[in-house]
């Protein structure tokens, strides 16, 4: 790949995360300010794919994220990446910690470090930020009111400042999964330890749709991830589903759930199978190996033809 | 079909249905003294096929019916025929009702007339005997000591009877179904009124088998009519399923459920499917017709090749 | 109990199974003709209770107790037993198995030993009896035509017959199980190894009732261990179905399945919780024991009062 | 009521909806600056209750909100209030629309008016807050280097701001839930337009979890009118279950999933039954009425102690 756009500005976590991808060595890796923006650059061809944050093991599910990929020109995620989420506490060189009183990050940010704060720098005050990266490029200006910036170490280096505390977060095992989406490709190769994510949106008015859903998939063995619900903004109470399930849709399990899910909904939209993060193999279930859906095809194939069972 | 096999003697139900079927008319109607008998002669090729009766309105399954079809060697049902019970009281000629004190006939028919036979019949006993037809055949002669028979009318056209009384039959809706089976053969065209009959053996010890299989057919919005349990003959306790349900095996909701319960339970034996007799066109599903399911394959052979849904 | 009623006539495998029952020690013993006149002397007070057969694992369920239990006057299953199912060849002292040439016997008695008539008498004819204790009674008489009866060892006992062959029947593992059956009555204690009786009458044309009937039981962790469907002699196709389920309708879970299913089927009809004749501890599911039901009581009862969960 | 605390500063969505309150009329109310603090002010009994925003029908749910309430001390909620979202613009007296270059705002109002203001202001810039009430307070200032602010009307009002322009969200039909909570206590009466809201924690790795979760409300007939999957905090793909069901906890079939829930998950949060915002009734499915379930009671009572059905 040639460019690859990514949850700017320079110095994010989403960028910390995007140079642990190999695919990203020898790319031109280009930010953008809003998820919006990142999608947008790869709908309209400016790039050949972006990384953007999908969910956060303490803040959960990444909503513009979430609700970018499930409507607009279609996209599809061919990779993913989760990284430790590590605060740092970052100054123009020169301040000293007991010099910290306005301290500029994302609310994020703020939220998962206020216990440090709260022992470390007790008098100091948060103003929020766009972003953790903005919030380090702010602070570098040295005409800032901001002595500080929370943010991934990634953003020191950018912009020439000095970390004063490191591991700030409150909580130590922090993650974030990240997403790497292209423009609607086939799907990279089933490595055995894959994950595939939709977008399903029910017939309206009807109570009983998730059990049914749900009930497509268990009755050919995929287990779920993810099940997240998102408003489809028409109304309050009216939702869409976002879904990880385990497999990839080269599978037979997991395209007859698909084609079942897509008889008996309003609309599904395929975002992907691509390669686990965590390398779990999923275990399979009795009868649903891709072995035991062909060696079922040709049973039925032949009682059709020869009323032999 | 040249020769077709049924329940005999002369003079049964089952001849009764077997003359209302099409397929009888030109062919050479072979009476066997056991359902096994009967099944017998199509699997070593003495006949065509054979009508034997399935179930009853009243007394319910025909276990034997059941148990032959669901082993051995491979049988089909491609048709099915329904007729009304109706039980006459026969006798030779010039014998009148109150003449009659030893009755002879099957212990079904008995069991069916048990009304009618304490209020016109008070005094007279009923001795059982192989088949309504058979006791029939005991009364024509002269030299019985049974002055009377129950059994289908048909049988005392047979027999050279007279019949004393029509319809004594304490039910009078009392139906009973016959299928007509060949060896394994292409299925009958569909008719879009039809039915699949299978016999599912699960696997051992499996608590909540009956309701996945159950589950493999609501999935794909198809209903059953017909569930009987009956015994493995193995020990007390372990049964296999035998099911009728909607549809024919040519459509897609029927396959998928057919190869979904081939992979997750012992053996399922397929026995046909055909017409219905009574015509009934079943209801579909949302999203369960071959227009739906074809629609589904494309769909997901579009997403495997492009990734677009 | 005083008087016990068993399906006759004396020598009858009923009768070998009743004598195996602590209960029938002291009590005086009756046949009866039939399963209906057994019952209806239960239900008329004839008798304290009555012996009659439920299902054999080789012919599966007594359909006539079925249907009988399942209407007219309740009637409760307060114990069970099950005997393997032996038949011997008897004939009148004198008589050797050469001499055989005329057996009769219940046809079910024939069906199970056909493999060994077709060796040891293949020229033998078999003729049709009530039962296989009327069959030894018939032979009994000098006059009789026939040389031989099949039945249970009891019969010759009872008749003075001589057994000519031990063990006859194809199947050496066939049992049959019982019922005892009494007017509606306090339940009796729960052993921990019980199994609790039902018939279920759905609401009419209701493709889904059974998987919700399923449902019923497995929400609450019930196992069912037979499932019977059965006509109900309205039109074909109408059934209501014979349950037996694991557990005492004292236990919390089976309690909730039945109140379950009392609300959602058009009838339910209890027919005793009884200690299985197996001893089988059934394996209680995480969360469905009466401590646990209790708690969640208590849990409950607490929200309510005060909202503190 | 006494006090009444809010998600503030003066002059929010919050506040706005808290006006509509009965209970709020003679009341003192206060605002206190994140959600967390509103939370522990009703926590430490420094208020009496408190009013915190829970869904919005374009951002969805507010994970703080959830979050705060699915840990630590246990609260409940007692009644619930929605309000249209309605942005707008507003500035000092005597700013112009045209002077307006720099905007002041939280990024969920910038991101629910960015169609208006590419049109309206597309050469203005936009710099978030911490909430929209923050946004009007500080350019309230006039030193401010904002111009104007984008919030509720009642900010306006309360800051001394003029409205530049009304209604500017790009979505007219944007509505926030709020959630009046307070310490446990007695749930209020039953309305038969009730709402309860259920925090779930499953047993580890547990696949099916959430079929058997929601097979627990549908057996008894309870609808789900929301469900949130939100991280547990401990590692990616960890999650909890955040539930509304129709119903309030005085309804047996409300009581009975609850306690169903209660067995077989590891922990289940009651967090209030309350009369919905909108006053729908929910349509009672066959059997689970309070009286079919009182009904049900005293049948199984009935039958155990005498057996009669």
């Amino acid at each position: 790949m040639k460019n690859i756009a990514y949850l700017g500005p320079r110095g994010t976590f989403t960028e910390a995360a995007l140079l642990q991808l190999k695919t990203a060595k020898d790319a031109h890796l280009i930010p953008f300010e809003t998820v919006t923006a990142v999608l947008d650059a790869v709908r309209n061809g400016e790039v050949d794919a972006a990384l953007v944050p999908l969910e956060n093991s303490v803040e959960g599910s990444v909503s513009q994220t979430l609700d970018e990929l499930a409507s607009g020109e279609p996209l599809v995620i061919i990779d993913e990446v989760a990284i430790n989420v590590k605060f740092s506490l970052m100054a123009r060189p020169g301040t000293k910690l007991e010099d910290v009183t306005l301290i500029t990050t994302h609310p994020h940010a703020f939220a998962q470090c206020r216990g440090w704060l709260s022992t470390a720098l007790p008098d100091a005050r948060v103003v929020p930020a766009l972003s953790t990266a903005s919030a380090a490029e702010e602070v570098s200006d040295p005409a800032s009111r901001y002595q500080a910036a929370i943010g991934a170490e990634i953003a020191a280096t950018h912009y020439g400042l000095k970390v004063l505390a490191h591991e700030i977060g409150d909580n130590s095992t922090a993650r974030t999964r990240f997403v790497l989406v292209t423009r609607p490709t086939t799907p990279p190769e089933m490595t055995g330890a894959d994950r595939t994510t939709l977008v399903i949106f029910m017939h309206e008015d009807h109570a009983g749709a998730l059990l049914e859903i749900l009930t497509e998939f268990s009755v050919r063995g995929v287990n779920l991830t993810r099940l997240e619900s998102r408003p489809t903004q028409k109304q309050l109470g009216d939702y869409y589903f976002s879904i990880d399930c385990e497999g990839h849709i080269s599978e037979q399990r997991v395209g007859e759930a698909l084609k079942g899910l897509h008889r008996i909904c309003a609309e599904v939209r395929y975002l992907g199978s691509y390669p686990r993060h965590d390398g779990v193999i999923p275990t399979m279930h009795a009868g649903m190996s891709d072995v035991q859906f062909k060696d079922s095809d040709s049973w039925l194939s032949n009682i059709r033809k020869s009323g032999n069972s």
